[in-house]
């Protein structure tokens, strides 16, 4: 029996795929009907109030609109939870996910935090991959339950550390879909569809995206000066011709600009010479 | 017999290829030195200035180091020139190639500008790319000469699309490896090794990459309210999440800040429940 708070898409889908092998569910969710609507799924009950659906088995898997929302529902249930385990699947930032995993610590509940790397449509489908970390207990006994929802895969007792990977692979996806869309507005200034363009720069960047891992060597060898690096200068002049370029066709520039600004940075502090990855540090030296 | 005016890394790349099947070339360059060194490749024999070299042949490969040296070695030469033809591999802005097209049409000299995606190590080998536009007739006339460099594709008469391409290609690439970096960054600063991220990333980003037809086909139709797209205010959200949450870890958020402000100024416009490509329309927006 697994306990879910919390049935909109994300929450109904993780409902759906842990009772499709026979398994059973009590939910809850804070607008009944979207609970009452999953009863249809053969195996799944609904309860009135949280307590009702937390009393009813061991294993609460928590999918709600935020980390606030979390506490709103769990905070007066603290009694009932001690010695019970939560499951948070609600996206938060990794010290919110810190923070639930202290509160639960101090509340005899012990806590795994995940982050799904997929949308409702994707779970318990093949590509759908989750991400967790917080107890290797929680996560070993209950891993048949997460293995339905995805491909699993454990992080490490840092119960932030699921949310940062999760919140770091997006920010690539972003920055990536960013630079798509403006030079997608370049080649549409000269009349070029997108899908043509589309064509090309999908197999151009997932080529790319398999170069990245020598830059990531790179890094951890923590050496911008070893053979066969592009370097700093040469990046600046690319950027250059580029942004002059895209401000030629009357498209903004400001995606692109903030990657030009770090690279001269860098050249600035006397390292023209050393391979691009090097703008790494400048973006850790806010820290 | 063709000749290859420049011979940096990429010139000298271009100029063994094309000989390799047992083709001649005549190569200059401004220093004698680079020029002198290539003539240890069979088929290759070295002009001490460019007119000796323009006269030895028909078709003139330029591989200089920027617009104003393409000018500086052929604006001299331009009664040898007339009735030649130039190919231009020198790396230029769409803008700066369509004044050499004019310039080549003033003077009766035939006119192909060249934008190579590729290293020079890359040259002739597979996976070398190299857009073209300019006239279709020498494009036709030495698609054989071209082909040894990589494969070839013509974008059309206007000379400017294939240095327009190029940098909309390397646009999305140096965005996407900004947001691979930030990324690294995020999930170093809990200790992660950057090749641990990039074994995650790199597949999740060429996966992504496959995804951009969609944004692409939503972009050509203008239609940014059909179903399966991503809302304006749910990338916010996100956004916003990952923004918070790289900030927590005390990395610069500044390559990823204005995709938030690009976001935030199509919702203000009272887009926010359009699709995220939308953000297409506010980089135009510019123009």
């Amino acid at each position: 029996m697994t306990i879910f708070l919390g049935t909109g898409a994300m929450g109904a889908a993780l409902t759906i795929a842990a009772v499709r092998d026979g398994g059973s569910a009590v939910v809850w969710n804070r607008s009944p009907q979207r609970a009452h609507a999953l009863t249809r799924t053969p195996g799944v009950s609904a309860a009135e109030d949280p307590r009702d659906a937390v009393t009813a088995g061991d294993v609460i898997v928590t999918c709600l609109l935020d980390h606030a929302s979390v506490h709103e529902v769990l905070d007066p249930l603290v009694a009932d939870l001690a010695g019970r385990t939560v499951i948070n699947m609600t996206t938060t930032t990794p010290n919110q996910s810190r923070e639930l995993a202290a509160w639960a610590a101090a509340h005899d509940i012990a806590y795994l935090d995940g982050a799904i790397m997929a949308v409702p449509e994707m779970i318990g489908e093949p590509g759908s991959m989750i991400f967790y970390s917080g107890s290797p207990l929680v996560f070993g006994k209950h891993r048949k339950l997460l293995d339905r929802w995805g491909s699993s895969e454990f992080f490490g007792p840092d119960p932030g550390l699921a949310a940062l990977s999760d919140m770091a692979m997006l920010t690539g996806m972003y920055a990536m879909i960013g630079g798509f869309l403006h030079g997608t507005a370049m080649v549409g200034a000269a009349g070029v569809p997108a899908t043509a363009f589309a064509r090309r720069q999908g197999p151009f960047l997932a080529a790319m995206a398999g170069q990245l891992a020598g830059y990531a060597a790179t890094i951890d060898a923590a050496d911008y000066t070893g053979a066969g690096q592009q370097s700093l200068r040469f990046t600046e002049a690319a950027l250059s011709t580029l942004i002059e370029s895209s401000a030629d066709e009357g498209i903004s520039t400001e995606l692109i600009d903030p990657v030009r600004e770090l690279v001269r940075r860098q050249i600035a502090a006397g390292f023209g010479d050393h391979g691009t990855a090097r703008i790494l540090e400048e973006l850790r030296s806010s820290r």
